[in-house]
């Protein structure tokens, strides 16, 4: 099966994702959040786009959307993406990766009958952006999603999750059945837009993404004594805003060495008055790696670092753990055919991690070799209405997900 | 005029403040809120203690009370402080000074007519706790106040500070004819709680005060650029936050270097979530010393620095004034008397400045001669039911006070 691009319109990807953006957004952006009305819209809109090829569209029991080429083999390559946005989301995240499969299937099925079967799954709420939890779907299907856990979640409405699942269909006590649905996957490709700044700035379109980053996220508290800003000399002080601040400027030392990211998103400080040395100082600290180890051995320097600070100011440190999950690294086969489709589509290629999780983590964890590739977003802004991608850039996009395809095709048939 | 402590009696101020405490405070501290109706049952509570003494009281423009041992000259002593307190405030701050004031007339009182006339004050609304303007009555008598900027301040309720005042018989329009009272006044001196730490930790229980802080006080707003915490490299962010930390730990050495006192009360970040570099960081920088070239020295250093930290990170700053005051010295004659009372009184004394303001600085402003005294806090607490001073400390506070009125007679008999 010799790669053809004959029949392959990547310029018809980017008209529907415009024909999509004025179905299900407004002036302020996409307005597709998971399970409102305007996702059903735009799920519906996914449905026609398919509707003139031979492709079998059905739902699972998490609400995921599949649409499956029936091939001559079983054996199931899968394409995802996510039709959901954030509330004032971008036109590209999510869509993108799934109107460029439309383009794919499209280009296999103008060549008969696929080797295997290939299949497009739109993940239901892989935002997470109403309930807080992202990646529903695919963690169903992973089966790294306990029902119990997320049952009472509430919107900013105090609408509970599972009574928004049942709007559209969707039983959370059966959600895990969707399992069924990787029976027969044999590989799993995402093309998504890169959220970041790394490919624009090495002036390249495309890049073969690694894995995703393991994450470790704590809120850290800091509490010294609140004194008058006044009559309190400065050797006296016991400042929790000082051992913070030297936090700050360290996690940076410390990403740094160690070859990971680490955020301070958020200070607040108590009292938080003007007249007064700050008592309480509570930050949330987020560590990314794409190594374990080296994501365990930023945590401990982190904790070390802040203990040494406090010590210094004479004021405690307590850390809670907010969140963590491990690293995900995708397959080393799939990888290297990335990088040639996109060296192929392009001329060169560079390979980084995804600071971002996505679907791609939870199939990659439920054993599916899996792989994703990156289309550099302009400035790295995602997430707003702001968000843009190149059109040159779509459009090699599209054809470096399908010169993947191919290959990855040829591969399952190799076994 | 020799000194001789017959008929002064500490303990009765103790006694006094305790009465006062049960009459107008509840199970969170002083309740006595300036124009409020627990401050009118205070004011009483004044009179009452005077009743029995050859004293005239009188309430001025500007709701000062004033009570009056007329003396052989019409040259005046006055002893100030302010039975008003902050919400669930101290029992000793402001009314301290006065009920000792009232142990130094009627020791004054009981020796005959004094050689010099005699004045009490309690300054209306010191604190300022209800309108958010300290120092109300004193800065009308010195003629540092405008009515026309307080005319239309309101309280958490809405009520103007206006009415409020009309409530009590002040007319706002005519609050600085008080001026007049300052027409004899040769001296004024006032005894206050530290409300720091510096003598405790100097286990001294009294210290001479050399004036009052000038203070700077900013907004600082530190701009970079938000991006996700997960997808942008350490080198390529723009973390407003980073900026405002190497801040908060510089403007600590500019105090030092200085010999002034620096804080940083508040920090907000925004957005402020766990997943996105800091855009925008707002901080608030308080900026302390007696000497003004000093202030303006560490203000400039701040600047400067911020400056070189906002080019560092890659970020914007901005820098706005809420308020300033200069540093206001007191009379050395009257500071060299202060230390000579104390050491007479405790053996030991110190010189130390006030870092809050106080009535005093009003008074000096004014161009009468002043000073203050200090007497040790327990762990630098005020503003707080906390508040506490150890009872042989009060009671050597009285006495200091009470020598350092009979030595400025004496001193304003010379001329």
């Amino acid at each position: 099966m010799s790669y053809d691009p004959t029949g392959l319109d990547p310029q018809r990807t980017i008209n529907d994702l415009k024909e999509l953006r004025a179905l299900t957004g407004d002036e302020n952006g996409a307005q597709r959040v998971a399970f409102s009305d305007m996702w059903v819209t735009a799920r519906q809109f996914m449905r026609d786009k398919l509707a003139d090829l031979p492709i079998e569209v059905e739902v699972d029991e998490a609400g995921n959307q599949w649409a499956t080429l029936v091939g001559k083999s079983d054996d199931a390559l899968l394409i995802g993406g996510h039709i959901d946005s954030v509330p004032n989301g971008g036109w590209l995240d999510g869509s993108l990766n799934l109107l460029a499969g439309v383009q794919v299937m499209r280009h296999l099925a103008s060549q008969g009958t696929p080797p295997v079967t290939i299949r497009l799954v739109d993940w239901a709420d892989e935002e997470g952006a109403r309930f807080g939890r992202s990646l529903f779907g695919s963690s169903a299907v992973s089966g790294h999603m306990n029902p119990d856990d997320l049952r009472n979640l509430q919107d900013k409405d105090g609408i509970r999750l599972q009574d928004a699942l049942e709007r559209v269909g969707v039983n959370l006590d059966r959600a895990l059945d969707a399992k069924k649905q990787l029976q027969n996957a044999k590989a799993y490709l995402e093309l998504h837009i890169e959220q970041g700044p790394v490919l624009e700035t090495m002036n390249l379109p495309l890049g073969t993404v690694l894995g995703t980053f393991g994450v470790e996220r704590h809120s850290i508290r800091f509490v010294g004594q609140a004194a008058h800003a006044g009559s309190t000399p400065m050797h006296l002080r016991r400042d929790a805003l000082a051992a913070c601040a030297k936090l700050e400027l360290e996690i940076r030392e410390i990403a740094k060495r160690n070859g990971g990211v680490c955020t301070m998103g958020r200070v607040e400080t108590k009292p938080g008055i003007v007249t007064s040395v700050v008592e309480t100082c509570d930050c949330l600290l987020d560590q990314r790696h794409l190594d374990a180890d080296a994501l365990a051995k930023m945590l401990q320097e982190a904790k070390d670092a802040s203990e040494k600070f406090a010590q210094q100011e004479n004021v405690s440190v307590a850390w809670t753990r907010l969140w963590q999950i491990e690293p995900i690294l995708f397959n080393e086969d799939l990888r290297k055919m990335t990088d040639e489709a996109i060296q192929e589509t392009a001329g060169a290629s560079h390979r980084l991690p995804s600071g971002p999780l996505h679907d791609a983590a939870e199939v990659a964890r439920a054993g599916v070799p899996t792989v994703m590739l990156f289309v550099q977003s302009l400035r790295g802004l995602s997430h707003t209405k702001l968000e843009d991608t190149k059109p040159e850039h779509l459009v090699m996009s599209v054809e470096a997900l399908d010169r993947l395809a191919f290959k990855t095709i040829e591969w399952m048939q190799k076994g």
